[in-house]
Order: structure tokens, then sequence, then C-alpha cells
């Protein structure tokens, strides 16, 4: 069974790609990955990756809307940051050089921001398609990941945002410090996340010396690698949520991201009465990259007219 | 020409062992090393790795005094911590298994604190050796390094400590995250240090943001890679110098260590009108060894007197 797409919707970061077979009215016909994320191609090599996945699709001229890291300087081709206060998807979209006279492939820029300096990358085409499907929505998202971003929107604009290392921070400290052999583990101690999450909000200073106390613990006390690993966890991300509080403090909030790292992020705002909706990251980025397949074919549709 | 030692002092840390052929009135006579430190090591490869580096100062029956994490579970054998509050060198010596009849190895054995859960190897015998020559001394010693300690000593004991994870944190945000492309540099730019550590005593609730923003800060303003470095390091002992403010404002303070790392210490405690002596670590380290086995061989003497 052959499925031909009527255009193409593309996520594409550092370490992985995502590719969707879009019907006309936004419905999802196939999908493919793999794993030559943007840290790992050449700009020609782009092209390729994208055919690996998606050529079957392809009958004839095709449209294809990619967001991520493929617009970054060293990604298919660089597509501009637009600058705050913008819309999640104000910057102007960037046609990538092919080989295949039949693609016709567009990347949506991400987001930056002078001061404080901060860039996003991808996360705008959440947001969009977020604000897709809210109209007239204000208040603060929340995107965990390796780079949580924390992003004020208000009158359908990207007033200002922040980015924490806080996953990426919680990944080599496990892997790469003394307490490696502390943290490994697949089970999850709720309660120790807890009391991190508690302590991590209450002195977040302190996280330097807190990490030590982990593997002092284990020591001492025989902490167990699930409870070191979930209150690591804990406070790593308690003392994201105290510097923060600016932005969730009495708005309303959104948290797109599936499973559990989006949970603890909901669990621990609404833990401050700050009560938070979990949003589907997967078809949040679809409806983003709809809204912006849409746009982009009603302005050709207008050009052509004139 | 051949050095005959009258006695052995050693520091054998996770990464390197350092050993020094000592007289009896404690001048160092020759020195030696080895990169097998306690993390290659199982526990009967001590004793040959420590003649590679000694069996030429050896001739007939030789005390070596040993500390660091040679007393760790995983070293040459356990010396079970003392516990705070004590002597620096409270707890007891214990003696390593050999094969050689001729070497007699005591192990210092490390500090311990139950709550706030904390240990430390090796910074004991420094804070002894200090001591030794500073008889009296009360106030608060700064231990920079991997693992970053601020010990609290009053009437000749360690009354309290904590230890922050700085040193390791620098290494592997500079090693294992995406900042690892923009603060590799052998430059130094002292104001990017001053305005970072200004940064992080203000905020350091604020560091995974702040890191990030380095990153940012890179790709839309240039920022370069000596100044990106410097002002990690200031974010990072910042924060740390923020949370060891309870330890250090009005108070005597020590820094020990050689060179550059203390010397920032050393230099940021001035900012904040708390004035520091920086001491060198090795000759400290040396003048603890020399301590132990001047209390071990009284005790020995007193002991055959009894």
């Amino acid at each position: 069974m052959t499925i031909k797409a009527d255009w193409i919707a593309v996520d594409w970061g550092t370490s992985n790609m995502r590719a969707w077979a879009m019907s006309g009215s936004g419905t999802v016909l196939a999908e493919g990955s793999s794993d030559k994320g943007m840290g790992r191609l050449t700009p020609t090599e782009f092209e390729p990756t994208l055919l690996e996945v998606a050529s079957e699709w392809i009958d004839g001229p095709t449209t294809v809307m990619a967001c991520g890291m493929v617009g970054a300087k060293q990604g298919w081709i660089e597509a501009p940051y637009a600058a705050v206060p913008c819309a999640a998807m104000g910057g102007n979209l960037v046609t990538a050089p092919t080989q295949n006279p039949d693609l016709s492939v567009h990347i949506i820029p991400g987001v930056k921001q002078a001061s404080p300096a901060d860039v996003m990358r991808g996360e705008e085409t959440q947001i969009a398609g977020f604000l897709a499907r809210n109209p007239g929505w204000d208040g603060v998202i929340c995107l965990p990941g390796t780079h949580t971003k924390w992003v004020h929107i208000s009158a359908d604009e990207i007033v200002s945002f922040q980015t924490f290392m806080t996953g990426e921070l919680f990944e080599v400290i496990g892997k790469h410090t003394v307490l490696r052999h502390s943290v490994t583990s697949n089970d999850w101690d709720q309660a120790a996340f807890d009391s991190g999450l508690s302590d991590g909000m209450a002195r977040p200073e302190r996280i330097a010396a807190q990490l030590f106390s982990l593997r002092a613990q284990g020591l001492l006390d025989g902490l167990g690698n699930d409870a070191a690993r979930a209150r690591l966890s804990g406070l790593l991300i308690g003392a994201e949520l105290a510097a923060a509080k600016p932005y969730w403090l009495g708005q309303q909030i959104a948290v797109i991201g599936a499973g559990g790292l989006s949970k603890l992020y909901v669990d621990a705002l609404a833990a401050q009465s700050a009560p938070a909706t979990q949003v589907n990251g997967t078809a949040i980025t679809l409806a983003g990259l709809t809204a912006a397949y849409r746009a982009h074919k009603s302005d050709g549709i207008e050009g052509s007219r004139q």
C-alpha cells in the first residue's frame, strides 16, 4: 500500500528527526523517524536523510514544513531568529536547497531574546500549535526537556522567555560525576523527589552542596539509588521552580510535553497552588507545523491571485 | 646516590598518589608520584604501586603515613571515619596489610558528619597540618577543589563542614553539555569572572538559566570562549559563596590550596570584605602527615615504656 502525502511535517532536532505524511486536512497518514539528528549531519546530508524516511510518501511536487535545529547555523540552512516580542512563528520561512526538484522544503525560524540572552528552535512551533488550538490564550507555557523553557504569552505574542539547563544537568551529573554510582536506577522514589523538590525550592543556592550530600548519604546512611536519583531530580527542578517563580506565579499555566517529566512539573506546580494544564507534545508540534503549512499555502494562493 | 627515608609520607587520592621520603626531623629528602589513584586499584595492588614509587627509599623497617581515598571502602583498607565534632585527625590509624615485612603502613581516617550528611578523606590531614602550624587558631578553612570544603574550626576541633561539588560541576558542564563548544579556552577573562561571580552570588537560584544564557550569548552576541569559561567559573563559585555565607561571614578565614583556583576564592572573599589567608596545599599536607607520624611515634615510645 502506497501512501501519498499532501505535504510532509518534520521535527528535526539535534539528536533525531521525526517526519509525518500529512493529508491536506491535517490528518497523519504515516510517520517515520531517524537517529540522524542535526548534530550528525553536514548541510548536504539533510536531503538524503529526509528521503530515507519519507521518499515513498512523495509522488510529484511536495511541500515539507520543518522545525527545530534543522534551521540552526550548523543545520540544513540557517533560518534567522525572530526577536521577541513577536508571534511564535513570527519569522520568515527559509527555503532549503534541494537536489530533488519535487521537494519544496521550508524551515520555520526560531525565536531569540536579546536580554537576558536566550534562544529557542522548535519550541516556537509547539507554542504556535498550542495557540492555534487555544485562540486568545494568555499565560505561561512551560516546555520541560533537556533545556526547559518558560514562555510568557500575551496578546498572541511571545513576550519573554527563559531557558534552564535542568534536564541536561540531571543527565551529566548522573553520568559523569561522583554521583554516577549513587543515582543509577530504573526505579523512582516519589517521596524522595518530593523532599528534594521542597529543599531545592527553599534553598536553591545550596544545590552544589546538596548534590554532594547525596553521595555522603549513600556512604553513611545507605541511601538507595532510586531515592538518590529521584531526590537529585527534585533538587534540580525545585531550584528551577524557585528561579522561574516570577514567570508562573499567579499565571494561567500550560505544560507541553508527554509523559513523566512534564507530569513532575505539573504536580510540583500543583503543590504550589499553581494548577497547570498538561498538553501532549507531539500533537502540539503537528498542530504548529499544520498552522505553518496552512499559512504558507494561503500566502501562496494570495500571491498567485495578485 | 641512594636516599634512605626515616619514614614515608603518602597522599593517595582517587586519581593519583604522591609520596615523599622524609627525614626524622620532617625534611623532604625525595619525592615521587604515580597516576595509579585509588580508583584504578584493587586492595592488593596498593603495596606494589607504593613500592614502584618508593622502594629505593626503603632499607630496613620503615613507617608509612598515608591519607586520602586510600582509606576508603574501595581503598587499600577501610579506615572508618571519625565523627564531628572531633579533632581533625581524631580517628584511629588503621594498619594496612603488607607482603613486605619491613613496611609498616598506617592510614589516617577521614571525618564524617551525620546531618547534613557529609564526608572528607585527605582534607582532615591538611586541616591538622594547618592547626599544627597555627596552634589555637579558630575560624573557617576553605579547601577549594573538585569537591570544595568549608570547615568550621573551634577549640582545635572540626565543629561542622560542608562540601560543594562546584569544581566537578565546572568540569562536567564544560566537557559534557551544550556549553562544551562555548567554554573551551586556555585564556582567562577576569572581568567576565567578576561579573559571573557577582551574578552568581546575587541570584544563585538562577544558575541553570544563566548557564544556558552563556550559550545564547555566544550565538547572539559573539561572547568569546575565554569570557564564557571565566563567567561559568564565576557563576558557580558565586553561588557557592552565597550558600556558604553562614560559614565565612565574620570569621577568620584560611584558604588551603596552591595556585589559581584558591586565588579566585581569596579574591572573591576579599571583594566581600572577608579577607582570607592563602596557604600552600602541599606543604600543609606534609605538615599534617608529619604531625600524624610524630603522634604515632610518641604513642609507640609511650607504649614501650608501659
